[in-house]
């Protein structure tokens, strides 16, 4: 008898089962199989807002008038191993580049602080039907030596890991968070 | 000459110079203090919300409709020389206990996940006129000991680390951080 085994039949899932699924939606479902499986502890932060007017419906706060207000910090954040660990999701439909102006100033700044103080920090960039980890210090390296607004596609390739999809894992980002120790990097090779 | 020295002047405002600020502005500023200092990055997380209702004034998006969310995880996290910081702050007029009614279900799981990564998690309670690092695992102890709804002064004082305020620093935590490794704790002497 010849069935598939469970790990076969994830491998067959593979770059054709997230069609149609945005990015936030693969990582919100990757993070709770990490939960699930005790592997890391990462969670969506609440969208920033500010409130202008609650009002009562009986007992219950209701809020009547509240504005999106811009993040200083990136969406996710949790941690694995003990260590710190946050990252943004972007996606961009161009094909030859990531537009900077996707990342607020304050966020940059960010970025530097958390490597600064040897957090694991990272962008997860969907472009070209692939997903890219690309490191925070690679991003702030790139910043600090270009005045372009934006990130070729090329530079992207050549200094970001290359993640892959499972149906059931989500989007393998986790197995790479040990190749990457605050502003130390490495290529993965 | 005998002027007084900065540090002085620091330790004449402890004790009182907090009157009238609750919990949450002084944490604030302590964690201010701790970024604009590069000692730590610890932020509060935005309020969890459910968005209803969402509208346009000319280009720009109001929120006309929503709920307050409960929480399930702590309101501050960040990083640390690199660890995971996580904690909430609570306080309580009761002299005598902390009513555990306080923490959420789905926050005393995650408290045990964070430990159970290695992460720092711990509550600050405000307490008497006194501030409180309860280490995680302290709390987590006591709830699997005890029936009990609150937790008893005493317990409270003779597991915690009790918090200094000062005018310029604030609460100051951080510097118990490195007595608290995960789920490993010692009693400060």
């Amino acid at each position: 008898m010849n069935y598939p085994n469970k790990k076969q039949i994830y491998e067959k899932n593979i770059n054709y089962g997230n069609r149609g699924m945005d990015l936030e939606s693969l990582l919100n479902d990757t993070n709770k199989y990490l939960l699930d499986n005790n592997i890391a502890v990462i969670y969506k932060k609440p969208t920033p807002i500010g409130i202008v007017k609650v009002s009562y419906e009986g007992n219950k706060q209701v809020i009547t008038k509240a504005y999106f207000a811009s993040p200083s910090t990136l969406d996710y954040n949790g941690l694995y191993k003990g260590k710190y660990i946050e990252f943004d999701a972007k996606e961009t439909k161009s094909k030859t580049s990531f537009p900077l102006a996707n990342i607020h100033i304050h966020q940059l700044e960010h970025i530097k602080k958390v490597l600064e103080h040897n957090g694991i920090v990272f962008l997860i960039i969907s472009m070209n039907n692939n997903y890219y980890l690309l490191p925070g210090n690679k991003l702030i390296e790139f910043i600090s030596n270009n005045e372009r607004k934006s990130i070729p596609y090329e530079y992207i390739k050549d200094n970001s890991f290359e993640l892959k999809y499972n149906y059931n894992k989500g989007i393998n980002y986790i197995d790479y968070i040990d190749l990457i120790g605050g502003i130390k990097w490495r290529k993965l090779n």
